[in-house]
């Protein structure tokens, strides 16, 4: 069965605000059996959404639509779904007292305009938001179903679950769906295209595989359909081992993970713990890692040291290593590593130094020279990385090849 | 005149890649005067391809997609593009000879499937990719222009100023659109919403008024669209003036500013340099700093002291005091604001400490308890936070927080 998606928001549109919900929605209804049919960013404008929803309630069985729905005036959702599925706007109890409740918690007065939060066309039923203000509202029509949830992602990720369950006791659907991630590195996407080919070609028509790079490395996801579980999930095993032989030396995780996940596993299998000390990355790698739920037992903490000062302070960096070889070299990365191994306490560490731009760039150090390092109990590797793009870019591919250099040399 | 635009790829539609090309493209072009009709996103299949392309050439004149142009088997944006504008495929010199550049750049060696890359209907302009092996190209149907880029969001990126350049050529467009951004803080948007409601009203017709909460913070966006550019910047000087003066105290910051940005303007007016002390925020607060291009005049650096030892031996946080009162506490977050300024040499600190989640709660200091601090050279304020919400919105906001209090502080 299909589904739409349709989100509401001029910041959207205009590209002031990532949509983020699409994919939260995405990924909560995809593992239940539901196609993905398409996408829809739409100005917060009565006629834009009107088209949206009746094109949507045509292609799909369901609809889910987001935002629009806040006490401001440029909020119009609810009315224009009013129009579009018929019905008188009510103000609802449940409703008022679920803002009352939240806005206790957050320890503020309702005023008129949250009130009017509480006004739904008595042609939906209400789902109550948990997470926020503004209902969430269920409209059928002809065995199709739209449901409108709030723009903010916390309200909408909270409620997800609670909207899917719904979904599945008014549907009952059966398709079975599995995804499995592999990450691979250390080849260009096109020669482990060449390599794959025959064995994708082979592949059984209910599979397929996708190639998705992100920067260090290739995510392969093979995908599987099909009305049986278990000779669903034999197919997807025969055939991810396969997988699995072709890549050899070139898999770096089973499963989908990011950079830091990877190197924090690969720490764990050691039973070391790790830290990290950063200059150019500016805290991107310790952020990463912290991103990890449960990553305290490795990790034990990292220093930025952004200034030359700080490196010497925090790290014991040899401030006439930094006047002979500069900041960005081998030997400062090397000695910002084993500086993070000594203060910190940690078994292995993780550093960089380079230029991010836009400014700071030489000659011989232009814009995108960064220096890396990875040090464990055994061995310590430094590596000098020429990296295009601007500064989010070159930042964002730092962070990523040193934690990967530590899982490599782990 | 009318923009429309389509994202191209399995991986945005069911979730496992963020799409942020729209937003770049919107933002390149909603300044230039076109206004954003719809994003659509769509599967990496040639029906659904088709069916976006044509309904946005009949809203649009001008069609950018994103997205399927990469070697592998799954991408099959140019050959479904053939079938729309018509056109037999061809090997293009040009692009073989961009191929072979970049590929030289990168080290390696060009392979029979990166050679396909080069193959474009004739029925197409290319436009050089500068930034990738994926040629750019340019179809024309009855005044209607549709531009294909790539998925990968930095060659889409770097590309848009050179396409957005042949598009004012191609359409000689003269509408003249501008924004200003406020951002207003220690305020709910409904309050702020009745406040500003009479003015609101009493807009005049060509310029609105969009309310954008993010967290800690409320950003408004007052857009105005005209033929003439004078007229338009007077209007919306005078907009801008009123929508100050009735924020008064609410008003944060004159500009669309981040949180971190906010705290660096406030560091750098005083002439103070700063460094930050994270625990529960993990490097979040120093990455946000750091992604500021020019900060190092302001920002030395930080320390993520995620273990209890990590706080004692880089900020000299007193042992006793965490065993006394625990790591997070009024006592250790001041102890570790006070630590970054005296071990970093640093003006002001801002530091945190608190529980993320999803682990670590005690029903004393439930999962969302935060404490955090700023210190100045003339005061040091710690506040307790009470955070809703998964452990990345809690570390968001915990660093929003922070970053804001020594905005106040200042």
């Amino acid at each position: 069965m299909k589904l739409s998606i349709i989100i509401i928001g001029d910041e959207i549109l205009i590209g002031q605000v990532t949509d983020t919900n699409s994919g939260a929605i995405a990924r909560t209804f995809g593992p239940l059996g539901w196609d993905i049919a398409s996408v829809r960013t739409v100005a917060d404008n009565a006629a834009d959404i009107r088209s949206a929803v009746a094109n949507a309630l045509v292609e799909s069985e369901l609809v889910i639509c987001t935002g629009g729905l806040g006490p401001t005036k440029d909020d119009i959702t609810k009315h224009t779904l009013a129009g579009v599925f018929g019905g008188k706007m009510v103000r609802d109890a449940s409703v008022t007292a679920n803002i009352e409740r939240v806005f206790a918690l957050r320890g503020i007065k309702m005023n008129d305009l949250t009130a009017c939060q509480a006004d739904v066309p008595d042609s939906c039923r209400v789902i109550q938001n948990r997470f926020g203000t503004a209902p969430i509202m269920w409209f059928e029509r002809d065995g199709h179903v739209l449901v409108s949830m709030p723009g903010v992602p916390f309200e909408t990720e909270g409620m997800l679950p609670e909207v899917a369950a719904e979904v599945c006791r008014h549907f009952h659907s059966d398709a079975v769906l599995r995804h499995h991630c592999l990450m691979a590195g250390g080849i260009s996407e096109s020669a482990l295209a060449q390599r794959l080919e025959p064995w994708e070609s082979a592949l059984p028509g209910h599979m397929h595989l996708a190639y998705l790079p992100v920067p260090g490395l290739i995510r392969l996801r093979l995908d599987g359909r099909g009305s049986d579980a278990g000779t669903l999930d034999a197919d997807m095993q025969r055939e991810t081992s396969r997988l699995k032989e072709l890549l050899g030396d070139n898999l770096r995780y089973d499963g989908d993970a990011t950079a830091a996940e990877i190197a924090l596993a690969a720490c764990r299998r050691r039973g070391f713990t790790m830290g990290c000390a950063e200059s150019c990355t500016g805290g991107t790698i310790a952020q990463r890692i912290t991103a990890v739920a449960g990553c305290s037992d490795v990790f034990l903490g990292g220093v930025v040291s952004y200034s030359n000062d700080a490196k010497t302070a925090l790290l014991g960096v040899d401030p006439s290593a930094i006047a002979t070889h500069g900041a960005v070299s081998r030997e400062v990365v090397k000695q910002m590593a084993h500086g993070t191994r000594s203060q910190i306490g940690c078994d292995c560490a993780v550093a960089t130094s380079g230029v991010a731009g836009p400014g700071g760039g030489t000659p011989e150090k232009p814009v995108g020279t960064v220096w890396i390092a990875a040090s464990t109990p055994h061995a310590t590797e430094c590596r000098l990385l020429h990296l295009p793009g601007n500064r989010a870019r070159v930042i964002d591919r730092a962070a990523t090849e040193a934690l990967l250099l530590l899982a490599e040399l782990l």
